[in-house]
């Protein structure tokens, strides 16, 4: 990376590497489908992005309600995850798990969708940020630039924990109210997700 | 822009520009020091950051506990902020406002540090990102590229609300014990910070 007087001139983004990992990004989600593993709610707004020709997506998640056995809800190694749905939560689901032994706190954590995208250069992903933002997705940025691509993070700024359970203390007093809750949240994120695609449809990009 | 075989051009940022602006934050900061605006915890950092070189601070915060009225917690516009303080909340201080009317919902929400830097050019972001990122700061990113500099959100992931009434109904069954853990994650918060001035105060950026 050079610092000249006029301009910026950022290592390049190798075009070829870039195109064989989207080709390998669209191999694995096509397999990802017939498993069973992708995310029905997601399914067609990645389509569509790999009809793009300056964009793709890496990972994704259309949105989920999961039940966490963690001291702080922002952990990710320390944590157990022991549920995880990208649909509506049932009362019976919930008191499953909050009838089982907690270990640390257990935290109900309802996520807005998150798109990982790789760009192949920075107007693309200029692009993309200010169209994802007009969709609602404030809270986006470039994560990394380097030769394999720019990898831009899009977030709903949808993401809200519940704390449940303290060791075995229960801290609730009305359990069907919290997932009456959590359901309205996870649709709220569902249907800033279907705008996005919407606005991802006719975008030339 | 352009997109050349082998390297991508950006927009140069405008070095001048870029240090009035500087001038211009650093003498704000100072006015607001005066004021007594300035949130105590984050103002050497924020000095430490003003002797670099390529490198500014625009905005800032140490971490605080809010309480919030609105639907939902992510809201800003919506929302009616009740309280606000960056030092640890008082069990009496809650009750206070959970005993006033709720018109939606009251959520007290534990915000980790948020830091909003400038930088002169990509390697200074890039470097800065690699910072902030090994000090723990792992959900920050590049906001924008522009002549104006290369805006970068330092975030540390810490952002727990509670929900404690719904409408009239209490939903929580023992504050004291929201009080001592919202506390707690203040306090991690600030430790965070700790980590990521230790980090900056010896580097050349």
């Amino acid at each position: 990376m050079i610092h000249s007087d006029n301009q910026i001139l950022l290592e390049s983004v190798n075009e070829e590497v870039w195109r064989r990992r989207r080709e390998e990004a669209y191999k694995r989600f096509l397999e990802d489908i017939e498993i069973g593993y992708v995310d029905a709610d997601i399914k067609d707004l990645i389509f569509t992005v790999f009809t793009k020709k300056n964009i793709y997506t890496t990972s994704s998640c259309s949105g989920r309600i999961s039940i966490v056995d963690s001291v702080y809800p922002w952990q990710r190694d320390e944590a157990y995850v022991i549920f995880k749905k990208h649909q509506p939560l049932l009362l019976s689901e919930l008191l499953d798990v909050v009838n089982q032994k907690t270990l640390h706190r257990l935290w109900l954590i309802v996520s807005g969708p998150i798109i990982h995208f790789n760009a192949l250069n920075l107007s693309s992903a200029n692009k993309l940020l200010n169209i994802v933002r007009a969709a609602g997705f404030k809270h986006s940025g470039i994560l990394s630039i380097g030769s394999g691509g720019i990898v831009v993070e899009v977030v709903s700024g949808i993401w809200v924990p519940f704390l449940l359970k303290d060791g075995d203390t229960i801290v609730v007093n009305d359990f069907k109210r919290i997932v009456d809750i959590a359901n309205e949240m996870l649709k709220e994120g569902k249907q800033k997700l279907e705008k996005l695609f919407k606005f991802l449809k006719n975008v030339d990009i």
